[in-house]
């Protein structure tokens, strides 16, 4: 931590800020330049951090430059080659394949989900995306199946090989979702929900973790480690788009914060163009951005009949289409070193 | 609702986006203009809504308009006179009088609390605010004295005639807090937990209801409307700060939200300077501005000795500052018609 | 400016960084922390600032964190009891008194223009505000009378006692602008039109700058650098509101920017909340809040029949409401210290 | 153009509306909903479009909604198979083949100047970027070569078989620049000076027009209609990143502009990742990103040294990272259907 004091600030107001560092534990180095002076802060981070953010306001201060990130676990420095996280049926995520998650925003029926299941596990996806309970801007919207679309879920996602990737909304559901899913998708809105991302932290359960409309990456990463410092270290990132000036895409797909997340951090990436853009003729280039960008994944909304689904269909990609930018994706690929499944593997998956 | 087709859309696309408006049960009005057709949308706006949005992706289609707001209890036209809120002990909020919330970040022991209680009292404040369960970023800052923080709240409220104002951040924390606290705080990163929403739609205790970083207007209405579907109208809304591209304040106070919501809804709004800016320099200025601009109230952080604080330290004000702003909000108050606490009556409801 | 190593930086690196500073002439601290190596430069931040800056992408270094701000004349070291400017005819601004500017935003006849100038004049006003040459997004809108309604502008203000305010576009408007214009305004898309802002700064006439729409605080005082470094020390800045996800208003007027401005600079600041909100009914509201939050002046739009204005009839307020809201702000002024002309006194002036 | 009235609006308040709109010379459709009007305005829609915008504050009325967009020329109806923009040397943009602009920031010395144009002319590279004039927004900045670095410029493209892009910033620059500049640059900072973008529309020459920071793409396509409604339509659009609250990256590039400009407009559009994201390792991620997302070509800074770059130097390639990148990229746009030039062909170019 860097304090920045003011060019007119008094010897009186510099030591004053040098005593409360040392009170709190810290050591202080002054490097008094010609115009102003800036005291170094050396110690243990976390100790003390919110006192000696409070000298932000302290007389003299300009202010408090932090240096060093508050995320530990999630660091790139605690396991530099990378996370490899396995999610199950031998499928995993951060690795040289890019997993594709793909299916309708809410489950619907059985035979919605039964068919999208196997339309989708075809041209290589490896998961059935689907909500059972549905965060909802109105509260005269849709909300969902709830445990019954889980089941519904689950049973498709069986028959066509697929892992389940469902979002959990409030503490309460963990229980409820553990039988039947293999992956807890925490929304964008529940990113800084800490009493969600601690009961997830106590199980064993891969978590992906999108990251708030407005939240900076730091922020995201911080929001893993409240999930990691429970003792849960399976967490997956997803890039969804931020909010923005710009309204002619519902959210701004922030494809750079893939390569800074990967800088930061050895967590696994991935992004989601379909709540990223909200237009579905937008979906297929921002998910081809984002392989070319070294996503470790994808998020994509399928529905067989997008003009009629209870919700996102604007956004929902025909299963053609599906199809179509995944053979686009696996030319990418190779750009940036990786694979992608091929539609006849995953032909076999459904099979199984 | 108005779908906006593309100026080479075909009379067979028109001819869709026609049917499928009857199919969910509307009604459709064709204005052909030069350019390009316009279809307008007429009946129930709720029902089918998610399907009449899913058009919006339907080939010839460029985007569709809302035109209907989507909340409906928290509209103005609800109740045109305007929300008064009875929060007890005789105050009211949505009146004449601006009401003041003040008062530590966090409560951290008995001392801290009853002191700076008394001394907000004194001021003209008529509410305490205090944490006691503290929704921090990072997993390792101090995180609230819980119940225990309750207690002390509440006694220090008692010990100087005032309300108590804490947030809730979980629906397992409702019952818990009720016995303690005047009014439920919803912060803004709960802005959209709708669980907690419906939780606190069946208390009848009044609901203070921050906006989101980066919620729209709209979003703010929308998750007052989830509260109040459930029952309770007693929904006080809070402009906190914005998230933009400025840096050099924590957030950016969208004071012309103010007058917005006071032409969208009847629901009281007030304004929170303190996180709005994240500056204890700037705190005075941007209360005084939101009182100009039509504010019913202001929720302030005061702390004894802000450079010790154990959460936000450097944007709460000493007890001094927060007694000079007082006096300022005092003289400007009558410019928009309203009336501030005085000095001496808060202090003789200190000394009941 | 501060060097942040990574980490996991290693020593050949931060000698690399170091032998860097030296050969830019400048002197290198090191902190060794825990975690990392920071590395604080000593020395004029100016001189070879460019290569230094260029360390950022050295290897080891995380992030160069500038300490100094890039602004010297503007600076309020410079001048910490801060600017009084005059702006002619005995008004200055920076005083006591917070000055106000009110017209149409277009000059659009004869008539027009002195009958506006007459009704501001009388409920305070000291400038008179008009283009005559108009920035406009689309080529196809009005594009402004250009000279011809310079000289409009000027034989009204003159009429009325008011001193004249106009937009200046380009560097060859200066010479034709100076006989007809008091204080020459830039609008926010030219702020950082650095041609425009030298050649302004070769004049010895006052310069109203507006923030740009997505311009920091720090980057409007590095564009009135521009013009004072040309030793016109003349400078007024403006918030006008910037760019947000918020849409209901047309920009986000950044009332918080004044008290700001005021800690950083010297500079006087006015707002203007009539392009801040783009919605007439809101602009009271915020000029309100703008005064109670310290600023210098406002700038506003009135037109005595809004609904037929040639551009920004939107937000011009009719006459009638200006002067009530004149009558507000007198209320407000004093809480911050401050005076506003009185109607009587405009009388007299305009009478002259 | 609709008009939304607000639920309680009278039939007097309507009945003002639709007079007005005839008196516009425009026709009104109303469409009484449940709720509340909205009217359809049918007419060509510059002819008064300012008067009828000012009806957005008239009494009754809560908006108004634009339908058609302000662009004509620049609308993908005009030209809806694309066009091909003829750069000279028998280089287009817009066909098949992603061209690619690679160079230093500033034009420095010959040596550096030739030198780098070889190398990016061996990659593949068809244009040679570089600046003479340089927008700096600090005054204390290197200002660029001026008229000596066109010719450098330019000497060192023939010298590599390249064309020369390079940044015009004054209307003044113009007839200065023509003789060395192939492809005309306006900066994110002049997107709206109409100015420079008018005194272009009356050359012949390519101009790449770079959106603004915080453009919407509407306002983009807007400014170009300024250069092609004087008559040049060769408009090359460019995205360089957006301002939002994250500062990891210096801007947030918008990569879904491509495919959304794509739709709308039949101009070109390229990326400049250098600029979009300020850092070195992230512009080779976003550079194949903007590729698979559609985009035209790319602008890339590259540089001998950048740790010595008088500008620019965190965010410029190195020689042999810019190689690397052109042979991902050659192996991403065949997924688009696109081609990339190879080296070897380059290789030719260079020795002409």
């Amino acid at each position: 931590m860097i304090v920045n004091m003011f060019g007119n600030a008094t010897e009186e107001q510099i030591a004053h800020v040098v005593a409360r560092i040392k009170e709190c534990g810290f050591t202080a180095h002054l490097i008094r330049g010609e115009e102003r002076t800036v005291i170094g802060v050396v110690g243990d981070s976390n100790k003390h951090r919110s006192e000696l953010e409070a000298l932000s306001a302290a007389p003299g201060v300009e202010e408090i430059v932090k240096i060093s990130h508050p995320f530990k676990l999630a660091a790139r420095s605690c396991r530099p080659e990378g996370s490899v996280i396995d999610l199950g049926k031998g499928v995993t995520i951060g690795g040289t394949e890019v997993i594709v998650a793909a299916g309708p925003c809410a489950v619907e029926s059985r035979d919605q989900i039964t068919d999208i299941a196997r339309r989708v596990a075809h041209s290589g996806a490896k998961l059935l995306r689907g909500g059972a309970f549905k965060p909802r801007s109105s509260p005269y919207s849709f909300q969902g199946l709830g445990v019954e679309g889980l089941k519904l879920l689950r049973a498709a996602a069986d028959d066509s090989g697929l892992l389940v990737i469902s979002e959990v909304m409030d503490p309460s559901q963990v229980e409820v979702m553990l039988p039947y899913v293999d992956v807890m998708q925490v929304g964008a809105r529940n990113m800084q929900n800490y009493h969600l991302l601690r009961a997830l932290g106590e199980t064993d359960r891969p978590v992906l973790l999108k990251r708030g409309m407005s939240a900076t990456i730091e922020e995201l990463l911080l929001s893993a480690e409240y999930i990691m410092s429970g003792g849960n270290y399976k967490v997956i990132l997803c890039e969804r788009g931020i909010r923005t000036f710009e309204t002619y895409t519902r959210n701004t797909l922030d494809v750079a914060a893939i390569p800074v997340v990967k800088q930061l951090s050895h967590l696994p990436i991935v992004a989601d163009p379909s709540h990223g853009t909200g237009r579905r003729d937008k979906v297929a280039a921002m998910a081809r951005a984002s392989v070319a960008a070294g996503a470790d994944g994808l998020l994509i909304e399928v529905h067989p009949d997008p003009e009629r689904a209870l919700s996102d269909g604007a956004q929902s990609l025909y299963p053609d289409q599906f199809a179509e930018l995944m053979a686009q994706v696996r030319i990418i690929a190779p750009a940036v070193g990786r694979t992608v499944a091929s539609a006849v593997t995953a032909t076999v998956a459904g099979a199984m």
